[in-house]
């Protein structure tokens, strides 16, 4: 990671709403508070790092608004609402210098349909495929080793990490970020079981993904069985996550890793599942419903309903639940302890 | 999705009991009951939603045969045994126009190695490879981007879609679908523990995947450390599952997705496993066992067993662990009480 | 699996304490003792097999040093410290012959940058993407279809296998094994929710991988948001592993198929984790600290601990309580009977 900032431009990208001390020469590396040395960036994020502001050798450090205290000779203050904000968008400068977009065109690796269309802003990576009908949109980069199927579309500004397939009829709108090996558009499960064999149910619907979607490395979204699976705007799905057919999930969702959400399941806008979450099909996740790592989740939600557990539960409850069950050799000695006090005959003994 | 049918090639595709009314025009959507509108074909697959029959739109309904009453006006009726197949079997053919096989022969980009055996009446798709020793069967479609190693063997009518990886010395028979992504064929995780380091047990068997098989998206088999992992005749595995080496499955097994078989397991006939179930390895689930979503499998089950949780136990009496766990703040108490009308002393507080 | 060993070169790799008997004729399979044939090599890995020795058909038996007895004519026993890793270095040469590497050289499908530098003794298979200032080691095997980013390095005698992504600025060491798909540098997943949607937090660290590394297939590592996510030297990932963003694995651990390690999570060396085990993030789990399969870790661990369930307790106390909750029925039985006995009114019935 070779970057250069002086102070000025990290200012101007970071507009502060104070600036304390100066920092002389050249940012070149970003770095916890306790591991920075001279010429890196650093952010105080997370208060309880609080003290190791004052022996930081950063040369710039981000601080909320209202940190007491004046930086030594040679450090810079910059004072903002939101350091982690203020950091993410200094490294989105960055991550530009990291991955410089190749210019526009198509790779003479590719191969590109005759009857596709590709936006001349675009850029097609090497051996990618771009089949019949397919289009690609303005200033879309599709790295390369991606697969864009006969009739698929992809809007503007997208990118398509090495390796993601997008199958037939797909449709991925604007800003849409795509990470390495994503399968979109993969046959839902379904079959009848007809004559002592599963016979396929054919799935001829398709996914969308809509405006500022982001899709984890490996993750699989299955076509619907007729009509759209959906990812909402602005939702973002992490790594090897299943999204079943039919599934509908709304704007601004948070899936992590390893969830598996199944057939015409809804989640409403807003919703948080926590990692390796499983959830049964047909049902309803309401707004702003939050489920922790882990968890089965088998009825639907309320809004805002916040569960964790198998099968999921009010969160509150499941943690007194996890307590007692914890206390049960103790409960089985009280027990024993009362029916001793009756003259009661004891149970029989445990299976070995 | 765009395809076009008349009412009568409908009939002649579903050959239904009965006819009932009759409709005008083409049939260019499929949708469920309420959201059907003219031009559209329904179903009755589920009996809660008979009362949506009288007010559909669609222009042909499919109903099980038994079905009262009348169709309106320019509306017709297809009574079968069975509406859900019926309808499968038209999105077949739909799914046929969404996805013509190309015609026969190997794409120019693709890399076929001069000892490899391509059928004449196979397709090759872009960018695909395909090894020494390699063979390709009657008919079958590698769509692009697929690999198929070494001396390994794809049969006839089979489905390779993009991305998927079959290693060296792997069989694939007949009729067999492999979801974008999938991976046969990588190495068994075994290692011997030797002076203070793993030390890889190489593993030289392959994976045999027999007819009818299907496989889902970004699903990882590993090949046997000698000898076969077997999938078994008409066995389905959905997305993201991982079979570990040495698993035989047997015929016409479900196993949903983000599913884990540990190795040298073996999955009897028509063993059914929901979502994000891990086995142990070693053991034997009899024929026709079912387990719950998310449960941890470890011994054995009889034929026909049907279980869930970790360690999963018979289904009913999971359910009455279950329901009773969450009555462990009603049973604490309860104790309390009898201990205090006993005069007994209280257990010590909780630990913070 | 063809191949062909003489008793001499089983003998040569093996160097066994002691040989008795003697085998005629050539090597050419390898099988459990119950499988074996004429002609097999087989071995005695598990003491719970030794009855099966004296049955078997194989040519070589493999026996721990000690084992008592004299093989039938035409039988060769040696006697070794280590039956099953005696196996494994006979497998390692067989699995030479099963894949051949490729002479050196850049086939002419793959597209390797210019100011890519690739060692004249490595091998770059075809239908590989190797990108700007990207490096490859000598001897190295990149077997087709894989991609390495810019500036991504991978040191000497490493084995990508087909499908595996290497993103921007990875560094990958020596006698690093890649399984088919496996993903290194996806963008770890973080956000900053401002105003009501869902900012991504660029990621522009990096993912290492030491020397003799082993990742599964399908396996995906996030890249750092800075700084690295490290798996350390000898340590071996199975399968659909999801590792986040700075996640720091230890030497010499074991990490099973489709478990999830949280971001900023430690594993100091030698630690074990299960199949499907998830752990939250920002944690450390201790030396040699060991995790049963399936569970969830949400605490730091001590070095040495072997723990189990959800949340993952020590392993005999979580195995009490398994016990304990199969008990339940009985326990409520019991404190009824209590309850019956002191003339208490008995609770509410359930909610049906």
């Amino acid at each position: 990671m070779h970057f250069a900032f002086s102070p000025d431009e990290v200012i101007r990208i970071v507009q502060p709403r104070e600036v304390r001390g100066a920092a002389a020469g050249t940012i070149r590396g970003i770095a916890s508070l306790a591991a920075a040395r001279a010429g890196d960036l650093s952010f105080l994020g997370n208060a309880k790092y609080r003290a190791e502001v004052a022996a930081t050798a950063a040369a710039i450090v981000l601080l909320p608004a209202g940190h007491a205290g004046e930086p030594p000779p040679g450090q810079c203050w910059l004072l903002v609402d939101n350091p982690s904000l203020a950091l993410a968008r200094v490294c989105a400068r960055i991550e530009h210098s990291l991955w410089p977009k190749p210019a526009p065109g198509v790779h003479p690796s590719a191969v590109v349909h005759s009857e596709a269309v590709v936006d001349p802003s675009a850029t097609v990576g090497p051996l990618c495929v771009v089949e019949a009908g397919a289009q690609i949109g303005a200033r879309s980069h599709l790295q390369g080793q991606v697969w864009v199927g006969r009739a698929a579309s992809v809007g503007a500004d997208c990118w398509l990490m090495p390796g993601v397939r997008i199958t037939a009829e797909c449709v991925v709108k604007n800003r849409v970020r795509l990470q390495a090996g994503a399968i979109i558009g993969s046959d839902g499960f379904g079959y009848e079981f007809v004559a002592g064999r599963h016979e396929k149910i054919p799935q001829i619907g398709n996914v969308v993904l809509e405006d500022d979607v982001e899709i984890g490395a490996g993750t699989t979204i299955d076509r619907a069985r007729f009509s759209s699976t959906v990812v909402g705007e602005g939702s973002k799905i992490d790594n090897l996550v299943q999204i079943a057919h039919n599934v509908v999930i709304g704007k601004h969702c948070i899936v992590c890793a390893q969830t598996g959400i199944s057939g015409s399941t809804t989640l409403e806008d807003f919703v948080i599942l926590g990692g390796q979450v499983g959830t049964v099909g047909h049902i309803t996740l309401g707004k702003g419903a939050r489920v922790g790592a882990k968890s089965g989740v088998n009825e639907s939600l309320a809004p805002g309903a916040y569960v964790r557990g198998t099968p999921a539960r009010p969160f509150v409850f499941e943690q007194r639940l996890t307590a007692l069950r914890q206390r049960l050799p103790e409960l089985f000695q009280r027990v024993a302890t009362l029916e001793k006090a009756a003259g009661a005959k004891p149970p029989a003994p445990e299976a070995p």
